[in-house]
């Protein structure tokens, strides 16, 4: 059994401190709960700024937050480091990594994973994106790249290494493009002067017809234009059918010789075993509009990992952070009034807009009823992400580490902390 | 062969890029030589506030700095993130493993490592800290076993989980006991309310009468008398003798048990193969007072691995920043010396004095003809320690972290980004 204390209390068991478990663990602080919030990390990050971290612009430790900090003085909430195994819905059970724990209420909010959509050489050999020791292996792969680049006199190989492939023209992937670009703008040609930066090619590659193809006509074509003027090469229409780790191949046959490629093309529920069968063919977990899944009055799922299934949203709301921390405050209220035998509220998303940056000074934003772009735009977007990181310590090193690479035009975060295991030899062997 | 561009000037081949190296690269760059510097990380790191790192007063990117941005705009400076494998004095070649490359004058400046002395369970079991990806390590035990602790029921494991051992009563010794009873006092009980923290011991164990021995009397006693304060259980002429993963036992006899052990009891050279029959007993490379390796005019060693062996220091200089750094800025002097056939100037160490802090508002200072200690000598330690930081950006983070940590009473930098793979099941069974 996992060694928590008993409670006159309930207990809720929370499965992940990402953005919607930790608002739900926020909202029942005041509320007559034990709760018990579970995640195999100790903290919590800040993903919507996970691409600055791959690219040097900050350290990861600005977007990280411990877990345990959160919770002080939150008197019957537990953090438990620990891996889910799986969940007992018949006997109310979590199975996990440090035991075995009961739960009165069962709240899954184990997020995305990604979605390679089943073609295993993709997997194997590109790089992704949804947790910090991902972020770092794709900082250490630019870095290492160039550094192999400079070995050899092959031009071809060293082509290869300074060809760098995004796919997915979602958020991730247009952020990703964008802040590669200005690495390249900002501080590789003088790290390597020995190198010939025209020959780094940054490809963006989209599988539909419009990058950011969630954000009106307005924004995706501003986007476009910000991308093409930073130097990245994006191809819309073409869909990546494999990678064996040294050529891109897209359905239509155009083929990219690189050593470095992102994915960035799909994400999936990152399911639970137990409620495994309660799914979509995302992998996300159906819902009510409670957030209940189906069959149950006292296991619900929120955020990422759930689709409230509903005529207005029937795959669910979209896989952002709003409509996670929206439901967590809401789930609170739910399970309260569950447990008092009030009646509960069906979940509304406010969609408050959606925004990204391509680089400096190059924004897009959507708010409800206005779509706007540029340099205003971009100050908005560092507006609302600063205020959105948790903690104090947080927003000023960000915030500091902003001010500081738009004025020296530069990114210190370069550093090799876990290298890859990897040699040219092999690079030029595979 | 390694793929440097040909030079009319001299090559002057430089083996790590810590104080000494960096320094002599610095101190090279108006001279007419062709500088190539080597180092396994691309990143100098800053040494003496590793034990910050280590216990989450300070993020790793705040000590580290990117050699290549150090060495931006020195046009005849080239950087090889590489591995030395040997050097052959002989052909004048140094091999790697991203090749062969010759040099005209070699520098090895390849610092300090751990000596175990050839204890082989300790070297197993013990943790250390001479790279930051080891202090992380250490930072990682820290809070990994204080995870553990909760898991369990069982007092005799939980005790043995929150004792830390610190072996060796040097500066990093000394510094690292204090920080690890700063972190007791500032956060973990806040962090770890269901844990007993009157249960959380900090042993450090020195085996000769005096902690930090190589400083002023008035120093070691001001040293010890803190630690006490800060509940640091200090053990004088004690000899650690082994340490299995579970029980450190000394040669008198005592045992203490405990998950956490950390060896900081002796260093040696770095040697690499090729000149490494050229050491004295601690694995140090002598050479004359020249820095000139025995037997050689263009093979020389400067800092940690070096020892200038005169009457006066027959071990040669203490292992710390200073004499590295004069003897880095002497040679570039002297083999510009050689080039031009003038004669050598002999080194003469300057010494600053040396300082330890032992914890918030507790440090000892030793100046040439004045000991202190206390509020004013720390914050000499902290401003020493900031204005000899490389870098604008490193030096306004360090000062950032520690206003905040002074105020806030808090370190935040305890997230777990690689954290070892252990579990408590393999702990009770060990």
């Amino acid at each position: 059994m996992m060694n928590i204390p008993d409670s006159k209390h309930p207990r809720v068991v929370i499965i992940g401190a990402g953005f919607a478990g930790l608002s739900l663990a926020r909202n029942l602080k005041y509320k007559n709960f034990q709760v018990v919030l579970l995640d195999k990390h100790n903290y919590h990050n800040f993903q919507p700024l996970m691409y600055q971290v791959a690219t040097g612009g900050l350290e990861e430790g600005s977007i990280a937050y411990p877990i345990r900090k959160i919770l002080q003085n939150h008197k019957e909430s537990f953090f438990r480091m620990s891996e889910v195994l799986s969940v007992d819905t018949t006997n109310k059970k979590v199975h996990t990594d440090i035991g075995t724990i009961y739960y009165d209420y069962l709240v899954v909010a184990t997020g995305s994973t990604n979605n390679f959509f089943g073609n295993e050489n993709i997997e194997k050999h590109s790089f992704v994106m949804k947790t910090i020791p991902e972020a770092l292996q794709i900082r250490n792969v630019i870095i290492q790249n160039l550094e192999l680049a400079l070995q050899t006199n092959n031009q071809k190989i060293r082509k290869k290494l300074m060809t760098f492939v995004i796919v997915g023209g979602g958020p991730t992937g247009v952020e990703l493009a964008g802040a590669l670009a200005e690495m390249k703008k900002a501080f590789l040609p003088k790290d390597y002067p020995d190198l010939d930066f025209s020959m780094m090619d940054i490809h963006l590659i989209q599988g539909g017809k419009r990058i950011l193809d969630a954000m009106s006509d307005k924004s995706t074509k501003a986007a476009l234009e910000f991308l093409q003027r930073l130097g990245v090469t994006v191809h819309l229409g073409q869909i990546v059918s494999d990678y064996d780790g040294n050529v891109v191949t897209t359905k239509d046959g155009m083929q990219i010789e690189t050593k470095g490629m992102i994915w960035s093309a799909g994400v999936k529920g990152n399911v639970v075993k137990g409620v495994d069968d309660k799914t979509n063919r995302s992998s996300r977990i159906i819902t009510n509009e409670f957030n209940q899944v189906e069959g149950f009055t006292d296991v619900f799922a929120i955020g990422d990992i759930a689709a409230i299934q509903t005529e207005k949203t029937p795959n669910g709301h979209p896989m952002m952070a709003q409509p996670a921390i929206q439901q967590g405050k809401l789930l609170a209220k739910n399970i309260e009034a569950l447990e008092k035998g009030f009646p509960l509220e069906a979940f509304v998303y406010n969609d408050k807009g959606s925004m990204a940056t391509i680089g400096r000074n190059k924004a897009v934003v959507d708010l409800p009823n206005l779509h706007f772009s540029g340099i205003f735009a971009w100050f908005v977007w560092m507006f609302i992400h600063l205020i959105s990181l948790i903690g104090f310590k947080n927003k000023a090193l960000v915030f500091w580490s902003w001010v500081y690479n738009y004025f020296v035009f530069d990114r210190e975060s370069r550093v090799l902390i876990h290298p890859l295991k990897r040699k040219l030899s092999e690079e030029i062997d595979s």
